[in-house]
């Protein structure tokens, strides 16, 4: 049985879905960020980095989004999560979410976890004036990508690049980083993601009382 | 024909080796960041995010360097590059490459392009502070990976993760951000991917007058 570790809302929600998508057999493990248990000894055991999410099978231990989605993707190729019979649309897709991943995630955290950064307040409000910027010039790129009314990142065909991209659009709106008038194709898509039963079911686990 | 875009030094030099590594046939393309080509309309038509390595085929554009690297090695099976034929081992490879794409790439970011996240001399500072503390944690992470006398990443067997690291350890050396006796297993990891031949050509290259 597959372990899964997840904080709600946290980045993890990609891969939490994911695993809804593909129909795969999981243990969902919660962590409380509030409560630091990502800091735990417990769990610093699993990943030393502290972070989720991270997976557990007999094999071992993996980490970070990019790879945890491509193995769900692999491993049930029958949900069709990605392109797997042609390394160049396979490529495509990793490397829309290493681009989600380094850039989009890696700005976001500049307005959540500053001190990851720069530790002191004035450090925190410039690098709060500046990830909008970049997040806006991000969403363009990705804006385009969505356009021609294609309903998914990688164009008619869902893919593990959905949910992922789903995740980051709902932080930048929940801050109002980037205005809805600026990104309307992935507020879309966003909405699209969402309803999916696959990511309520996910949703849903998130948001319950722990 | 593949064209590929670099800058001397850049992250691209982790996919150039790799392409030496697999023996493709390519044409290299130097950009001079110094002269901000990365910015210029003819490059933009090609990656907008302004940024390399970028790989030109057939096909069309694929950027990011965990999609080009594992690209590369699915692309060239007999060069070894990666475990293709197992989807665990080639996740363990893509985490690795995720984790120095969008935690170790991106805290050293903040050392050599500080505007990138924040504006202003204050900001720079404690955002130089704050990177090697970091830095310092992920290259313990990695001084695990490469204990018990593990000479690649993935252990007996060289990949594309090898000369990812390679670039990364280069950077951080040559800032002198983490003291070389706290790392001195990815020290001599960097020495061994140096000493390859395709590593030597590629260096060679981007060594070259432009």
């Amino acid at each position: 049985m597959i372990r899964f570790y997840y904080a709600p809302g946290g980045c993890s929600l990609a891969p939490h879905i994911a695993l809804e998508e593909a129909g795969a057999q999981f243990e969902a493990v919660r962590l409380d960020f509030a409560a630091t248990q990502q800091r735990s000894p417990g769990y610093l055991a699993i990943n030393p980095k502290g972070r989720v999410p991270a997976l557990v099978t007999e094999r071992g231990v993996l980490t970070e989004c990019v790879a945890i989605l491509a193995w769900i993707a692999q491993v049930w190729p029958k949900a069709g999560l990605a392109p797997l019979d042609d390394p160049w649309d396979f490529a495509q897709m990793q490397s829309f979410n290493a681009f989600l991943a380094s850039s989009v995630h890696a700005a976001y955290a500049h307005v959540s976890r500053p001190g990851r950064y720069a530790d002191g307040e004035a450090a925190a409000a410039a690098m709060l004036v500046k990830a909008p910027q970049a997040l806006g010039d991000f969403f363009d790129l990705i804006e385009d990508r969505l356009a021609d009314g294609r309903p998914w990142v990688l164009g008619e065909t869902y893919s593990v690049s959905d949910p992922y991209l789903m995740v980051m659009t709902g932080w930048i709106r929940a801050r109002g980083l980037v205005d809805a008038s600026r990104m309307p194709l992935a507020v879309g898509h966003h909405a699209r993601v969402s309803a999916r039963p696959a990511a309520q079911r996910a949703l849903e686990r998130e948001a319950a009382p722990s």
